[in-house]
């Protein structure tokens, strides 16, 4: 963790424990989803190295806001989930989202590619 | 900028404008504050490069987030605000507040000293 931001601002202290990068999107992931193992995570932000995304989870464990659970001993493997304290987030993302939605553009819906229609031939009278 | 985080997820599109380190503190002051000159954010945000508080700016000002608007020619100076797409962030600023407040912990209140009493002197009857 870098230093914190301004102790004396709720505003700065929340984002002490998500404000780095990537961190909102782990969030997200668990709200989407809900509990993720590991691989599940690194699936989602793919890009992003695995050490970046265990030292995110790891800030986040030591705030209360995520809690892990090991669902196979050897190998060793957990399942991530967030806490009554995590769940408290859904309101500021929420807020993120909407604001996205409304205000930042999206890339293109896919094109839908239609069937082929079978053409009558053109005939000339 | 770095890269976008994600496009086709609104929760990344948003971060992508106000995600960075400092961007978010930036924001509050305007909220709290109203329109800032340069000095006034640089003041708040001791111990921030000016060049990141620049950064920070333009991006907010690219994607339309604050104006910006000169009060001084010579020397150019500027005034920041926050646009109506500004504005639009309030709820999300007021989310993160509201967790900040509730599940982290600011700096013990100062003590008060008390001002020195006279006491009485004790008295052995």
């Amino acid at each position: 963790m870098s230093k914190a931001l301004d102790p004396k601002c709720p505003v700065a202290r929340t984002l002490d424990i998500i404000g780095e990068r990537w961190t909102i999107l782990i969030l997200r992931d668990l709200f989407l989803f809900g509990p993720r193992r590991f691989q599940d995570l690194q699936n989602s932000l793919s890009g992003v190295a695995p050490n970046t995304i265990s030292a995110r989870i790891k800030t986040l464990e030591e705030a209360g806001v995520v809690s892990r659970e090991l669902y196979s001993e050897h190998p060793p493997r957990a399942v991530y989930s967030l806490t009554e304290r995590g769940q408290a987030l859904k309101p500021a993302l929420l807020a993120l989202r909407d604001w996205g939605e409304e205000y930042t553009e999206g890339p293109p819906a896919p094109r839908v590619t239609e069937p082929n229609r079978i053409e009558s031939p053109v005939t000339v009278d």
